[in-house]
């Protein structure tokens, strides 16, 4: 895996490189982050012509490892200023790692405004003329469609929607997944950074490529089979989270008094029947569908943990049906009509929008007066305006802090930019710690200390205090870091949090496949650089550790029915990144 | 001038106090930055209850010396996230002083929804109820109409346009000036915060005052003639600003090829003959008016640059009829009809928003799609929309730099997200050293290096060399903070930068008042010292030099017709603020 392909928009010109000695051991995020700060100024305008877009597969990826198939892309962010590293299933990740390309690299921008299809296979990489039926407007799931009759139903496909053609600061790149639907790289807008280079899709076709080189295979196959057993005997990834999708967090975070309602005014909702994981397998199971009820979001997953959702008629809506969009919708913004929801996932997975920025600005604009609390269908209709885009469409794509510029809001559930996600930090304050930390503004996917406030995986801190927290938030952020870089999907963390074997397991893989002999030290060093470098990155950039702050309203209203407020302390809170 | 007053809108309770003895020796903006320094966390929300809003005449306002009426409004700025000071005409600067009052303080936020005006004079300070019909998109012009008919025709009155009401970051504080008319305080979203607080409009009725006292009367008049005599004998001062008001700078940038145009893809128009001073002043002497057609913003201005633009009946359309905002509506977004800036510069009076901020979002809008150049009925319309708001009002309220997210823009001509004002930076170099490093974001009068760049008062520097630039952006904006704090219009730079007497005589003039005898090195400290307070608590709110840059564009797409980049180093550019 050695190709490191560049693309220079500027030129339409492709070079293919080996990749650079430095490069060599690193994948997924820490690939990403790395390149970005080498080559992207921080200060550069995250949409024009020197910011960088990087796609790159996991240290595993293209491997037999379970749930390895995730793909890294990164980019100076035009959400957030800050560097970004999002990642995602489909194939995309796998079909590069067995095609030998460590790395594909877009750079520069064309003088013209026509978009353009960047096409791979082993025999070229070309940039071929967009066409112009996949253009302006047209949804993911019909330029999918059109996309994969041009190029072939196998190849993998990575597309900016029309919120990326838009260059809107919310927009996801979606890939193709095994059944042909849509997964994202959502979070951080590097859909307007593919736009703002006038790519509208890559398409990469595997057909003739081999295996993934592995240095030992015995050992590898030996220590893929304890890592599966690791996630297949944890009751959330080898049964939970495929019986109700990750919206069982609905009841938990609700029984909790951390599921944010009502653009964060309280932390519990009486509607949360409505909304549930529980409620929602009992309509899929209800509504038979073709028998995809739960499935992976790329080839190799085991937890699948992806909701197949469909409509009355038993036909497909929507699936990675998420929790985080559910209580965004449901819960923040009040909806309570469960099949409303999905057609509003649907919609901002065709426009290709990030499905959390986008529900969180729905819900502040609620707030704000401009949308109504709990009005289903007129959010359906308002985030389709996304596409258009009309004044109102253009608002919400902005993202949640430009919502609350306009809606003259203090109460605004952002940082840097970034709208919070699904768990509320006064009543489980590790998450806090994330949200105001992370590399890449508020993200509970960039250190989850759900795990160990609320469901007693890995750890078990109590949610109410400040104990143990800020020791927890680093480790949490660490560990994330360096499994972003493996192209492992992030639930294997319940594979390996409890079970030192299935730890083991992971790095046996990794040392297996490349003849080294890492240790768990290692691994977290490997954290620990991928934080560093986000954040010299990040500095170089502008931010101080007065951006490593939640939105003050946190500090002096209190979250029902726990009624507490976020209260760690400047001081405390900059101690999570002193490592 | 002792009385310190302060408004607790979450308690609706007034207390009058004697004025600390730190601020003793404070007007203005020395007062306004210190006391936001002092008072304002920097990491809090501008629009949140914990910042706070301080008006403060300054230190000669409220005596005979010529041009000494200007009202210094501070807070937090949501527009920016800075420190900020916005200054403006009017009779309430003038007022205060008389009543004693050296600040104002507004703080907290009351839980209801319901706005208030504040109601000042010698026997009382009330917070009444605000009269439900100059609430809820009523004009300016209407509303103050209503107070002056309810509160007397002679109080002064500061107001929140429609536009403060909602918070938008645009919003300005307006002033009634000496005609009825309006003035404002207009840049950093002031008016926002003022909304915020609930403060519909604050009323200043000085029956029954004194005059300042004066320490040494004779001397004071002295130097006060002096002062006067060398406002007059300079061409600017004396003649060219009352003839053909500040829009006689349309030639003249054009002429030297910095006049931004087309949002900033531009440095000159062919249509310049359209919207000139001379043009404006040939109308204005076609349509006759009522006589008024140059006059002050405050009483007390000999220099009258203020421009009574009437129709063609010679009804009253606008005034204080701005050389920027005709600029970026006529140059920058290529309206070529000068009576549609006036109505539309009338509209942004009215609803009360910053009219450079607005228009620079127009012209940034037009960059993206979202308006047509050129088409000013429908730029009417469009602002208009603000005070409903619609969507599309929020937009251009959200100011220029939610423009260009929403747009998906890199040429954003925007810093620290205050739209850059009317002189380009690549060919008029000193101006954007100004632009890049101020404390308040991108800000001419910060530190009007136009002075020696382009009209050759007080110093003649080559504008498109970088040579002497740096030296001289850090003494203007030095000399800029100590103005600022007097009460001084800007304009009497004219009568001191070439003119030592003239210089001297504005010392003079604050050592006869207070019994003092300061010198020239005494008001640069005092300048130097504003600028660092305003500075720290930029650096406490997150700001690092990284955010004292121009955007990116201005590096690489060169400015015709000279063809020029912005080419300081970040390393020059730090420079401005070694002292």
């Amino acid at each position: 895996m050695n190709k490191f392909i560049r693309i220079d928009m500027t030129s339409l010109g492709v070079k293919i490189e080996e990749t650079p000695e430095k490069y060599a051991g690193l994948g997924g995020r820490a690939l990403t982050s790395s390149f970005v700060a080498d080559e992207v100024k921080p200060t550069c305008h995250a949409l024009g012509k020197n910011n960088k877009l990087i796609f790159a597969p996991g240290l595993l990826s293209g491997t037999s490892a379970p749930n390895s198939g995730r793909i890294s892309v990164g980019a100076k962010s035009p959400l957030t200023g800050t560097i970004k590293e999002s990642n995602s299933g489909g194939s995309f990740s796998q079909k590069m790692a067995r095609m030998g390309i460590k790395a594909l690299v877009i750079e520069g921008m064309p003088a013209n405004d026509k978009f353009y299809v960047i096409n791979i296979n082993m025999n070229s990489v070309t940039i071929d003329e967009a066409p112009p039926e996949i253009l302006g407007g047209t949804g993911n799931y019909k330029a999918i469609e059109i996309l994969s009759a041009k190029y072939g139903e196998k190849v993998g496909i990575a597309i900016a929607g029309p919120a990326g053609e838009y260059r809107l600061p919310t927009a996801n790149i979606s890939f193709k997944d095994p059944e042909g639907n849509i997964r994202s790289a959502g979070r951080g807008g590097l859909g307007a950074v593919m736009g703002s280079k006038k790519i509208k899709a890559i398409v990469i076709d595997d057909t003739g490529a081999g295996q993934v080189p592995i240095a030992d295979l015995e050992k590898f196959r030996a220590a893929s089979k304890v890592f599966a057993q690791a996630l297949m005997s944890h009751p959330v990834s080898g049964q939970g989270l495929a019986t109700y999708g990750t919206d069982v967090l609905i009841n938990i975070l609700n029984e909790a008094g951390g599921l944010p309602s009502y653009n964060f005014t309280a932390g519990r909702i009486d509607h949360n029947d409505n909304i549930s994981g529980e409620t929602l397998n009992a309509t899929i199971t209800d509504r038979g569908g073709d028998g995809k009820v739960s499935h992976g979001c790329h080839p190799g997953c085991i937890i699948k943990c992806s909701q197949w959702y469909p409509d009355k008629e038993g036909k497909y809506i929507t699936s990675g049906f998420e929790y985080e969009t559910i209580w965004a919708l449901g819960a923040d913004s009040g909806i309570k009509d469960l099949d409303d929801i999905a057609y509003i996932d649907r919609a901002m997975d065709d426009i290709g929008v990030d499905s959390i920025e986008i529900a969180v600005a729905v819900a502040t604009a609620m707030d704000g007066g401009l949308l109504t609390w709990g009005d289903g269908k007129a959010v359906l209709d308002a985030v389709k305006q996304i596409a258009i885009p009309t004044p109102l469409g253009r608002i919400l794509g902005g993202g949640t802090a430009v919502v609350g510029k306009v809606c003259g809001l203090y109460r605004v559930p952002v940082v840097k930019d970034q709208g919070i996600p699904a768990y509320d930090p006064r009543p489980v304050k590790g998450i806090g710690l994330t949200y105001a930390t992370g590399t890449m503004g508020a993200d509970h996917t960039s250190g989850y200390c759900i795990a160990g406030n609320i469901l007693n995986v890995g750890a078990k801190i109590d949610p109410l205090k400040k104990d143990g927290q800020i020791e927890y938030a680093r480790a949490m952020q660490i560990g994330t870091a360096a499994v972003d870089s493996t192209g492992m999907c992030l639930f294997v963390y319940f594979g390996i949090a409890d079970s030192p074997d299935g730890y083991q397991a992971l790095i046996d893989m990794i040392n297996a496949q490349y003849g080294l002999s890492l240790t768990a030290a290692d691994v977290d060093k490997l954290g620990e650089s991928v934080l560093k470098t986000e954040r010299a990155f990040n500095k170089a950039a502008g931010f101080t550790n007065a951006h490593d702050r939640l939105p003050e309203f946190f500090e002096y209203e209190p979250c029902p029915p726990h009624n507490v407020v976020w209260d760690f302390t400047p001081e405390e809170i900059d101690e999570v990144y002193n490592f």
